[in-house]
């Protein structure tokens, strides 16, 4: 089994050695990962410039990109040999709720999943981005990829996991998962630079809002290994024929303006 | 009405322009925008530098930041009085089927739903990035607007919106769909710098894999205005049965490896 | 007389507009500066990344580059006429003393230079970046640029230029003068950023520690124009013969070393 | 001794690990340099935005930021106590004539000296960036400090040294050298982006145009160390007469203007 490594808190982090260095015991891992730290990135691909991969001695290659560059760039010119899965992490921190939304560990995986792969994105929820137990995140993703491997899910889902940053034994179990939701983040940090001009920070994020049974705050407080399935399609469905509904009126309303 | 206007082509690209002077008929606009051309920069938000927004003699904020930054430094300290609605665009070139996972057009909507606003992104179909007829991109928007506001979506869902460029009287009607699918990109193309070294450009999108009969290609393709329903929840409701079925094996899985 | 003309302020600052307004009365001027304010680059010339240049329409160029990569992107490639003369600015604050060394308008005037033209930097001694007198400096630069086609400087040898900020029947006259020197800046700002990281900002610059007569500083201090002759040949010729001293000595101790 | 130690190659360069290795022999070394490649950065120094430095295990400290910014922060701020010595490199490949105007490696030297201490930039001349014998650079510049620190250097020069990439004993001495001087570099290189955008690389800098007997050129070619005094102060006093001659008649100028 071929497997891509990636995350977004660059080809240096801790969560990523480990990652791979479990991953060595049942596969074939190439790394493919940020020069640098790119937390925040989402799914940035950089068009408008092109981008430098550096293959390291020991094999790995260190992009100076984004995540999704990294997996595009894997996938589509790097590697000679297309692998079976993408995983990206273990990020240094949760990935919980609207998290995902601007996560570069998600869109990593994204990424795999949109070029025809399986992908999990797998974050270790620490405190203040210094985990303690990313061999936990590793076991835990052990587990599953043997499981998605046999059991494929369907072609525009991937795997949101959030692992506890607990040891292995306290762990307890899996739970799947919906995604939570955080309350607005913190108003914007108003300074003035040393320079006398203004600057904004944008605020830390919010606490949970729902966070009850089913979520994957829920699961991860409670000691438990949370996987959400997430799509990669965003139409939302359910919204179709409501909209649906509007169109004639819409369509009216044009020939009274052309009219 | 007050409106937030954002985009990613940049404060100065001719879209925000005719978007931001057409909404000016209906209601109170505000342009917080970045400040250069900022496609493809997804969900990112800057959260390891503080961003500077500049406010222009004709009350523009130019933002050096992303889309996402400019919204949610909009909503989260810059404005006074929130607005109604977030309107992304026009963008200079369509923004269909996985094109919204990158685009930051998107995201900039995205993120006003996120900050709890109705939200509507909207690009027009352009040929090479030079659109004509922004007018008539405009023109749906104000329709689409006026619907939205006495016919809220819920609070998950935005629009995404394309236009085809022509001129508003050969514009067929609305059609609501759903995002279709492109090919894999091209592959990546390897090109050696002029100093000798290896760099990578990220290949073109791919053409359309998925464009049939109810989607935003097929739509636009037949000269209507296409209205897609986007969801920012990315939790894959579908698939949590599946998922849930693998949970007790897994959690066995552990004990063993405990064991 | 061909005139190219750029800044580090952004090629919509104010400083380069009334300059190249001014100069287009003399001449036939072509503006390349940057998309950006790119203060502080210093002589930073982008390799590692390719340059785009857009012309706009009234003709100037808008470069996502430095002033040195827009300077250097004139004369080796964009133009097709060869400008008789380069000049820089007009900076929206004084470049004094040391500031020669990080100013990207001093850069752009030294690239032309090492380019073979002539090369003026021109800068306004504004309060707070706020210049109100752009006027007086692009007069100063009229004046300058007449004289320096009619008796050119050493291959060298660039002028940079530093203007008080009055207006033009308020300047006393011309200086020719030497650097001065500022004190060392105030220490760095050690602070937290909102997620709890440390940062550093760069302190201000210090205060004038030379700025005797003779100086630039006293120059704009008494209102009078500061011109002065800077080199682009940073070899210290004075010290070459206290340093040959040095050699033999240490040739021998290379040999000792071996041996 | 207390030596602080920087590049622009950056902290995981082979050349500064070999010279601080070298240093630690004969002082306290401290490494303060960027977290990446900044290789034509010149003196910038980040006004706009904050700074990070992360001290990593071994004590080396991982900055964001450029060469200046490394050695400002460094002694600025970061530093409990005040090296006694600056040395920058070992880059890794020559920094001859006018490379010097636009190296990082001579700026972080160059910091060094504007705020207060004696400084050495070191370069090896490799072929294609791949230094072989970054050993022999280190042994000149032990010789080198050693004799600086006792027959110190005026306070605006500092030292640009360049070595042949060859083992220590073929080296064949150490001279001191003026700058040479470059051709041209190559006219910049126009293609077209896979967007079908244009771009422009930056071209391949010139061969040697001055590189007779003296030349810093001249010196590397023949095997030896070249040493090569450069001054901080950019005045160009030589100048200083010819330019006075013009100043009453600009003055005058001026009164004929406001006349």
């Amino acid at each position: 089994m071929r497997v891509l490594v990636s995350n977004d808190d660059g080809v240096d982090a801790p969560g990523i050695r480990v990652l791979a260095d479990s991953l060595a015991a049942v596969g074939q891992v190439t790394v493919v990962a940020p020069d640098r730290d790119r937390s925040g990135a989402s799914n940035s691909l950089t068009l408008d410039a092109p981008i430098r991969a550096l293959k390291m001695e020991d094999g790995r290659y260190r992009v100076a990109g984004t995540p999704t560059d990294c997996v595009h760039l894997a996938l589509a010119g790097l590697l000679e040999h297309e692998p079976d899965i993408v995983v990206s992490g273990i990020n240094n921190s949760a990935n919980l709720g609207d998290d995902v939304i601007y996560s570069g560990t998600v869109s990593a995986a994204m990424e795999g999943r949109f070029l025809g792969l399986p992908a999990i994105a797998v974050s270790l929820a620490s405190r203040d981005h210094k985990g303690d137990h990313y061999d936990s995140a590793a076991q835990a993703v052990l587990i599953l990829m043997r499981r998605l491997l046999v059991d494929p899910l369907p072609a525009d889902t991937i795997l949101n996991v959030n692992v506890p940053d607990r040891p292995w034994h306290e762990i307890q179990g899996f739970e799947v998962t919906r995604l939570g939701k955080r309350h607005r983040s913190a108003p914007c940090i108003a300074q003035t630079d040393p320079r006398g001009k203004p600057i904004w920070w944008i605020g830390p994020s919010g606490g949970a809002e729902d966070d009850g049974p089913g979520t994957d705050f829920d699961a991860v407080r409670r000691g438990y290994v949370s996987v959400t399935p997430i799509h990669v399609d965003l139409t939302r469905y359910q919204a179709l024929e409501k909209i649906s509904g509007w169109m004639q009126a819409m369509t009216d309303a044009m020939d009274e303006k052309a009219a």
